[in-house]
């Protein structure tokens, strides 16, 4: 046995120290398709726990992957050099909601969705949505900056962090932010933090900012003939004033593959649908919203705009939305789902592009995702035991990121890197910001032992 | 004359550097009491010439302090080691207002005020609102991350920058950010440099989100016996789900100051007054929104609430708070603003320490701020002249940090820390954070050139 996993065994009690091949194999992957062992796991319940794996860490030279639930999609949880995943999961208490003045103090490992039902009891709301919001934890979404189809009006993950508890390379305790809302005292140490993707420090505790709870909303759905009037509805609609809390877009791919699996009815000859929520305080603001956007989307060329009526209608819309990831399993064994982002403008062009990639390599690609953000989901299907279509997989991905960048956007809006986007960050940022960023994590974590290998290439 | 400044004068030109008396003297203070002489002045009219400078002062090791107007109010624009004043007035020019994706990308040099012009008349709205906005540019806001009446609805500068061209200490140019909305490629490089106060890097350009301008405004005033009840309209208000534009604190001290110079007929005989603003895209629902404000005012304890009726009444209610500044001048020859930060529960038992500290020490405290985000402007009226009064301001101000760190707040809310709130850092962040703020700090600016002895205490 490594003398490192002695010395957690001895100072942390054998129960939280996991090492049979068993655990090992458990916590070797996430959400996406690699995998790597660890050498052990530990479930750290206190910040002391934490401070004594970085410090065992520190003087044994060991890699440590933290992580929540692993449900990331850019391969940051596994740990690829082996060594030790350090979970959160069992920190998982939500330490204070204070009802004056709007805040959350939770563990890291809390999951997302349970601290939006606590919240919501008191009719204040925490809006950031990632889809796996079921499943991942606080502490995961600050470290990968996680959005959801809501961040049109409501801002990422990042927006809400006001504060963190972090535990440091070598073991110390840094406490950034307070309950001040507006705060300038010193460097902003909690946004460095927030999409670092356990690289910088392990995040164990999270500050984050609510908002009162918006009782009502209502749901449109609206057809495109021309995906670039559903582009351009995003601006019209911005600029009547409206801000729909969702503007998600499905592109005709996309349609055809839910309607083949759950025969909505959605339209089979338009190229775009545009699933659109406005949310509020005040119902006839709401309500008056919903009907602008229903107005706009017919100026600027929908076919069609359905408002839902009832509660039911607006579940009935969003089933296509929600249809849209298992719909996709119905066409292919496998899927890989991106998450570039473009400037809103380029949405059509980038469509367009994505389309001619998926001729050129006889592949579907499904495209939907926020359109209010320009953020794009495009899920290339494919079979992964023909090693020609895996092959082609990599060689897509590829072009699908150059395609982003050339439009003036980026490889990631809420996945993060992780170790999947790493050869693309050089054209992405440019080596004066990877020299830069690389001098931050050496001067956090001077050994390169939190997460290496993850979010920034090279050594 | 030093072989550095024969340097810059020949690779620049003589116009861009100053050295005579005059020059040195107009250069050598910002918006505080304090001065010190640079060696030199350099105006740059481009990176290139920015990147000269910099390069320049790396090599002979010259303090280099990048500033704009500064109209700042922390002394972080003096060159309290002498070196080089690097001025980017000259970098003036609106690069683009791009209308689809609501996005502006200027020079620092840009006077805030005229940005504001700019976009405004293609309707769209830059929000950031510092009282200095007609003098301070954008660089300068970003590098402290100004604030103002709207931040509460429409938040702080940092939330409106999307990217940022920096010359680094050695010269390179660093670009951060794009124009997509969401991005978590890599670590957030442009907030680390939003509020640095000059000393990561000079941002010479910065890219900036906007937003639809809202057409309607409606403003209201109320009178409040109890300071307290005025503080818990702020949860109230936010707990209707209206969110004012502006929510301005004035307390008795402040209201007097206000009616002994302009006699506006404010009320004398209670604790505060609040002036509040909603603002919007739909005229009904900022109506709505003004009344359902002006009837919580008086549900928590408001003895009167005025809703203006027309611009001039508007104009008319914003004078009080207008007012302020210029009243405080004709009660005594000096004043000195602190920019205290608490949370929004905690304004009633800041306001009533900072009395007792008024009072202990016999020199009045105006208070007044942005009680939306617990955002105070305490303001010590005294006579520099007198070096009795002299002594106790220093004393006064250290006892209203201590007030808003022990009631968990922060020194600064929009001001930044400067030279002036420098013994305090330790207090208010602890050692780890200071540790590991010098190591980002070290890790950019090796030979600790940019803007020394400023931000971070000690060396």
């Amino acid at each position: 046995m490594n003398a490192w996993l002695n010395v957690l065994r001895e100072t942390l009690g054998p129960d939280k120290v996991l090492f049979s091949a068993v655990d090992r194999v458990a916590y070797s992957f996430d959400g996406t398709f690699e995998q790597h062992l660890p050498d052990a796991v530990v479930l750290a319940e206190s910040n002391e726990d934490v401070s004594q794996v970085l410090r065992t860490a520190s003087y044994y030279d060991v890699p440590v992957v933290t992580r929540g639930m692993a449900s990331g999609l850019a391969g940051g949880a596994i740990p690829t050099q082996g060594g030790i995943v350090l979970s959160l999961v069992r920190m998982n208490r939500i330490l204070e909601i204070d009802e004056t003045n709007f805040t959350a103090t939770v563990e890291a490992g809390v999951v997302t969705a349970d601290l939006q039902s606590a919240v919501e009891k008191l009719g204040l709301f925490y809006p950031p949505d990632p889809s796996s919001i079921k499943q991942s934890t606080i502490g995961g979404n600050v470290a990968c900056n996680a959005g959801g189809p809501r961040c049109l009006k409501y801002g990422v993950t990042g927006d809400y962090v006001m504060g963190l508890t972090v535990v440091l390379a070598d073991g110390r305790l840094l406490r950034t932010g307070n309950k001040s809302i507006k705060n300038v005292t010193g460097l902003n140490l909690s946004q460095l933090f927030v999409g670092s993707e356990g690289a910088l420090g392990a995040i164990t505790e999270v500050l984050l900012r609510l908002v009162p709870k918006p009782p009502y909303a209502r749901t449109a759905l609206a057809h495109f003939p021309r995906l670039e009037d559903a582009s351009r509805l995003v601006e019209s609609v911005l600029r009547r004033g409206v801000v729909p809390a969702t503007l998600e877009l499905m592109d005709e791919t996309a349609i055809a593959c839910i309607e083949d699996a759950m025969h909505l009815g959605l339209p089979l000859d338009v190229e775009a649908i545009l699933l659109i929520e406005c949310d509020g305080m005040d119902q006839q603001s709401v309500m008056r919203e919903v009907e602008t956007v229903a107005g706009v989307c017919t100026e600027v060329g929908a076919s069609r705009v359905e408002v839902a009526q009832s509660e039911e209608e607006r579940a009935e819309l969003w089933r296509a939305r929600r249809s849209v990831s298992p719909s996709l399993a119905r066409q292919a064994p496998n899927k890989l789902g991106e998450d570039i982002t473009v400037p809103r403008s380029a949405i059509p062009e980038a469509v367009r592009r994505l389309k001619a990639v998926s001729a050129k390599y006889g592949l579907p690609i499904v495209i939907f995702g926020h359109a209010g953000d320009g953020n794009l989901h495009p899920n290339i299907l494919f079979d992964r035991r023909d090693s020609d279509q895996w092959a082609k997989v990599g060689q897509m991905v590829g072009e699908i990121f150059l395609i982003a960048l050339d439009l003036g956007g980026t490889l990631t809006g809420e996945h993060g890197i992780g170790t999947f986007k790493l050869p693309y960050m050089e054209a992405a940022l440019g080596r004066t910001s990877l020299n830069v960023q690389w001098r931050i994590k050496l001067a956090l974590d001077p050994q390169n032992i939190l997460n290496p290998g993850k979010v920034l290439p090279g050594f």
